[in-house]
């Protein structure tokens, strides 16, 4: 889209920023469907169910009047506001354009889901394609056996010299072959081939324009998947939800505890995913009308475990050390026998990892960052429970693991919760006064694991801090002088700052929202254990970052970008991570967020058969780093406890503007 | 064994001519099944069944006294003929050589089911391979992925570049990985490579000897299995019965107007034949010890309608002008989709057919004879309701398909019958007397489709005439003169000869056996009718001959030999064939017979890549002649109809024969 300007579209939506432009007729709802707008429904654009409100910006006064159904589903203030039901207006005739907003609650994911990722020029040559061919009936005089037939014609239209035709195919291809045409008419059918070596269906008629694909990301908490067009590359639906497997586990390693009991639990664990997987298809296929077997391959990425429950690899050993993983390389499954609604004949495909602890997920990011191709030295960073880090550039390039814990995800920290509604997400504090202000979060449509129509209540008031909140606590913190560098809480304050106390245990802490101000009647607090937890945390991730550099022989200033991949690092702030030392301290205008990078890497390896070599190379190619056996790793981690470390060397901008508040 | 004699081996069976050098106190049921040798048991090796009797024909004295067993189990007479039960004897100490003579009765298949075939010659060199590997465990400074490390050893102990290792396999290896060498020790397994691409299985420990396959030949009537050590190429154990889609359709054709009523009618008869085939390997597998899952590979030829019965292709159009088959090329299908009890990841390969008519049997025979490498210019017939023929060597080869008819099956013909116990095999007529002498068969054990231990009562009275005896009716017939070389009776005789008489329809017919001395009281016959059947399906087959032989510019002197393949072709008497003109009048010499060439074939397709090449190459290259639009069919045949020929120049030696009985 690049080069065509907004007003050349006449239907815009936001916030997504998807646009076409349409035949005046149209219908909204089919216009977003077809742009791969996320969009809620139920009904399938009945207007029965009332979902698909959107807020027209730009040409409200051109749609007609209300329809009854919108008359039922719209309350007067949304009447005002120029609510509309998608599924009830169309393009007018003579418009020039529409701009329609669709509001967080009308929309399937809710935004912090982050199934987005960026979008991401790649050239469309996916796995799957489909070859319509017309062809002669046979006779006395040609009575060519039918799949020789079928060859015969593919060699000569379209240049293939050595195609298999699997017996799951074979067995009903001569049947197939006479449907369109009947008893005395040509053969009239589409043959879908995969890898440019199998035929994977032989459909009747000419099918060549419905032609899908699945990428999928499964995160240990959240799955995004995107229905693609494999003849545009473009997305025609997306749906997330939660990871089903999380009742036999909230974190991964309690998950592999549970599959690794015996081979029915590892079942239990990995239909758990199917079924997520299958219910998201099922959404996209009701939404946009495709069927899931036109569906033919799915691709999938995910850290380690995630590919181990998913694929339904024996994952014992995998979480004993030296932690190896059971498959390393790209892994096909055929979609049936996995319980995969795609088509039968379809194949599922799990990118590859690089190790037990650094999985596809992150060479999805390594094929977003184009490793095999860039110049500049790049930093990737996944920030999570456990945080992979690569550095390189098409010369060479290394990754690292560390195990950063939970911490900023809100877990062993007192009172720490997931991003959603209630949760703080922002702590600013003037580092003069300490007054302190937060922000929380409201109105999210969080939707449980197989419900679609629940809404949570909204909360205004807060009940605890989430991640993103939480990465402002340690530089806030410091420059406020509410803890030293060392992470100890500042003792002088005990009496001047009503907020410092110390606890029944004789623990610090400090009270972020008092009991009167939160949804609950109890403070929200910050304790000394929880400001350990996030210098933990940073620290092992500094650590790596240093590792990874000191392997590179490269310093901060060498550094051209560092990119901050996954759903957590596009809501921190990035410069309270650099602040606290997270990761190097680079300038700010070198830090770029990619979001949901293994949802992008996966969309790209699904429609494109370069970047799946890629990932195939990167995954062989970038080399992998032992953090905890590395010999500086006990001197580096100690130092990366400061904040922002005891080496001040590294932090100048950091450490000039504490000097000047005289924290250090 | 070519170049070794008799005498070099202790242990020979009879009539099988299977030998082998034991060590003392070896069993004798052992070294049978070692060398696969056809011996019935029900209760596999441990005296119990009485099934295993055998007649030591040579070395008998050197045997211990009888056992309890066999003092049970053997009649006085037995024991006096030196009957033993084969589990409970062994190689005595110090004993030259014992010589044992399997009767029928302790055989699994009937003689008549011909699963033997001929031995032919082939390098051992088949699909499925194994591999034993001990692989050093891993650590964190080696934490190579289970995959990684099993295919780096494969690379560097065997110089495997790019095995694919599939999800079936891969699912469970780190489990399998693990079993021997405990939590400690290294990785002791065995990796089943099937085509040098792919590991379709990974065992713990060393099972390199135990690697066995299937070869089956699917007859319309018969099924002949053959469990093969995939080390060796040595057969270990042989099983048949007869083909359990019969209740479907006795020929072939019924069967498949019952099968392509529906989708679930073809399963129905598709479930059938595959259930037989699991009997079969069960059996196989029961006396043997072998288990179905050290069984990797099934290697399967049929004609084409058995091919498509078998993979379960949609037979419907195969069966209506211009009768094409849905696939030509070999068909691999996986085992556990098929239903097959294989190795759950192993492999069904159905071999290439050529044309509708001339399917994957004949294929076998081609290979057999080695139309690609053969210099000799040779005709093979394949008799049947089918009868394919090929002409040809390493230059050129053509073949055809006659629809000869089921009338030397004893189909259409009155008093025709399977060659089973009461069947008249051989019928000769004095030339100068008339005289008529026939032969009965008596005492084959014909087993059941599913029953393993039924014997038919034994019968010693005619019932009825089987395929080979109505080969010798026209021949006999006409040097007789009781028919006239048009095939018409000779009414000359209707006074003179009792046997020759008119019915009430007023058609003539020749009593074989006089009702007094018949199993069912009733006279035994051959009718004017069952003449023509006789004269039409031998003139198919000449046609078919002489189409070939046009085809391929060459005339009967050219013709280096003549190959008769196929259980039936086995049992005729080749100068009776020649005789009534069913081929050219080549001399006696040059006619050979190979029994069972689609099981031969099948056996070496299983354990030969080259044969397997070779079969595809054959499919192909062999060019097929539509005999029922050739433009001399509607001149050739009407001539065929005479006995033996109504262009007599094609039968010189008979001619002369005829003509000195005065018959022409």
């Amino acid at each position: 889209m690049a080069g065509r300007r907004l007003e050349e579209y006449n239907i815009v939506f936001f916030p997504s920023g998807l646009r076409g432009t349409f035949e005046p007729g149209t219908g909204i709802f089919e216009a977003a469907t077809r742009l791969g707008v996320d969009l809620a429904t139920i009904c399938g654009g009945a207007g029965e169910c009332g979902k698909c409100k959107v807020v027209i910006e730009e040409g409200a006064e051109a749609l007609g009047p209300l329809t009854p159904s919108e008359e039922a589903h719209l309350t007067e203030e949304e009447k005002r506001q120029n609510y509309r039901l998608a599924c009830m207006i169309s393009l007018p005739e003579g418009v020039k354009r529409l701009v329609i907003r669709v509001p967080e609650t009308s929309r399937l994911g809710a935004q912090r889901l982050q199934t987005e990722g960026l979008e991401v020029d790649v050239k469309i040559d996916p796995f799957v394609r489909k070859y319509h061919l017309i062809m002669k009936r046979g006779s006395l005089e040609d009575d060519r056996a039918d799949e020789i037939r079928l060859l015969d014609y593919m060699r000569d239209l379209y240049g293939f010299e050595d195609l298999e035709i699997p017996w799951e195919v074979a067995t009903i291809m001569p049947k197939v072959l006479r449907e369109k045409g009947g008893t005395r008419g040509d053969f009239n059918v589409t043959v879908v081939v995969y890898d440019d070596k199998k035929v994977i269906a032989v459909e009747p008629g000419d099918t060549t324009d419905r032609c899908y694909g699945l990428a999928v990301d499964i995160g240990s908490t959240k799955l995004a998947g995107f229905l693609m067009d494999l003849n545009t590359g473009k997305v025609v639906a997306v749906s997330s939800r939660m990871n089903p497997q999380i009742p036999y586990g909230e974190d991964v390693l309690s998950r592999l505890t549970y599959a690794k009991r015996s081979m029915e639990a590892l079942k239990t664990v990995q239909q758990a995913v199917i079924n997520g997987i299958n219910d998201m298809i099922t959404e996209m296929c009701e939404l946009t009308g495709i069927k899931p077997e036109e569906i033919y391959e799915g691709v999938f990425v995910g850290n380690t475990a995630m590919q181990h429950l998913f694929l339904g690899i024996w994952p014992k050993f995998m979480s004993l050390a030296p932690y190896p993983a059971g498959v390393r390389r790209g892994m096909k499954a055929p979609a049936d026998k996995l319980g995969l609604k795609l088509h039968p004949n379809g194949y599922a495909w799990f990118a590859p990892i690089i190790r037990g602890f650094v999985g596809a997920d992150q060479v999805a990011a390594e094929l977003v960052v184009d490793y095999l191709e860039i110049e500049d030295m790049v930093l990737e960073l996944d920030i999570g429970t456990n945080t992979e880090i690569t550095l390189g550039n098409k010369h060479n390039a290394y990754c690292v693991s560390c195990a950063s814990g939970p911490a900023f995800e809100g877990m062993m920290i007192s009172c720490g919760m997931r991003a959603s509604n209630g949760a703080i997400e922002r702590i600013r504090v003037d580092p003069e006064t300490r007054e302190l202000e937060y922000k929380v979060i409201t109105g999210i449509w969080a939707r449980g694991i197989r419900s679609c129509s629940k809404y949570r209540r909204t909360v205004t008031k807060p009940i605890g801090i989430c991640g993103s909140a939480l990465c402002d606590v340690l530089p806030e913190f410091v420059r406020a002088g509410i803890i030293l560098p060392s992470g100890q809480f500042n003792k002088e304050l005990l009496d001047v700052d009503p907020r410092l106390r110390k606890r029944p245990d004789g623990q610090l802490e400090y009270v972020i929202v008092f009991a009167e101000d939160t949804a609950h009647g109890k403070d929200i607090t910050i304790s000394q254990n929880d400001i350990r937890e996030l210098q933990k945390a940073k620290a092992a991730m500094f650590t790596g970052c240093y590792l990874l550099m000191k392997e590179m022989g490269v310093t901060t200033d060498d550094i051209d970008e560092l990119v901050i991949a996954g759903a957590f690092g596009s809501f921190i702030d990035p410069e309270s991570a650099r602040t606290m030392g997270m990761y190097p301290e680079v300038p700010l205008k070198k830090i770029r967020t990619i979001g949901n990078a293994a949802g992008t890497g996966a969309r790209m390896a699904l429609v494109s058969r370069e970047a799946r070599k890629k990932m195939e190379k990167l995954a062989d190619w970038v080399k992998f780093i032992e953090a905890a056996i590395h010999p500086d790793f006990m001197k580096i981690y100690p130092e990366a406890m400061y904040i922002p470390n005891k080496n001040l060397d590294l932090f100048p901008e950091t450490a000039a503007i504490l000097k000047e508040l005289g924290r250090i």
